[in-house]
């Protein structure tokens, strides 16, 4: 059983990263690097208040993949794990989640920093960070525990198609 | 212009929760509750080494949603805001996100904890919480930043059929 389930582009990211390859793997790598969310006119009035919010969550869809495995080698390690343990950008559902600094809403859509996000990225939904119920610091993380440089590691081909 | 993008149902939530009315908003009022992720079948090898993991980000489908409003008065509060300002369900892309904990790996899927989802609700993805890249303690939250009781809020009828 594989059913699917629709949903609305609100948006496209405008980012310097134009190739996977090469980009930073998490918003952790890619500090000060700033990129802009052109919001479809129609969608605009949402915004309405986002700007009081110093960090927004964005879910968008990681079209540059195609295809996924169950199993996968994640940029971080050598060793293959679950794909589900990991934010590998081919997965099931190809539905990727960054949370980024957010610099101010304007006409067109909404100015934001620390993008680790392909340009051209379709924009699915935006939602406040509210560190109440987002931020739980000191989380036990798996195979991810060992000490790991994860804000200069960098993408490469094996998880999209640019 | 309003494409839509399709993505792959992993799993079902089992939580207590079997209608909107009354459910915690948010998973710092459900404390302690638990429930149960089940897995087709097809993707459970994809659960490898999650079990590592204390808490973990699920991405599910609003179901019980139909429709959105650009302008909502959300559970917290009496005056309106864009939707994109709140985390209401009711919205362009119908997708929900929860921090939850995560119990168990099991032959049929997860058990979870501090759960505010639905019962019946379709999961489309699950990742590994990473304090490292997803936990920001003390961000401005806007119209949220005036004492509110999150915790004990509990919500209604207002942006879900049941």
């Amino acid at each position: 059983m594989k059913p699917e389930a629709p949903f609305t582009i609100i948006g496209t990211v405008r980012s310097p990263w134009k190739t996977a390859t090469g980009m930073p793997i998490q918003p952790t790598g890619a500090r000060g690097i700033t990129g802009h969310i052109d919001i479809h006119e129609e969608f605009r009035p949402g915004l309405v208040d986002l700007a009081g919010f110093s960090r927004i969550i964005l879910i968008y869809q990681f079209h540059q993949s195609t295809g996924y495995d169950l199993m996968v080698i994640p940029f971080l390690d050598t060793r293959p794990h679950g794909v589900f343990a990991t934010r590998a950008p081919r997965r099931p559902s190809q539905i990727g989640l960054s949370v980024v600094r957010l610099l101010g809403v304007d006409e067109s859509g909404i100015a934001i920093a620390d993008i680790d996000i392909l340009d051209g990225t379709p924009v699915l939904d935006i939602k406040p960070y509210i560190s109440e119920i987002d931020s739980f610091p000191g989380e036990k993380t798996g195979w991810l525990s060992e000490p790991r440089d994860m804000a200069s590691s960098r993408a490469d081909r094996r998880f999209s198609d640019c």
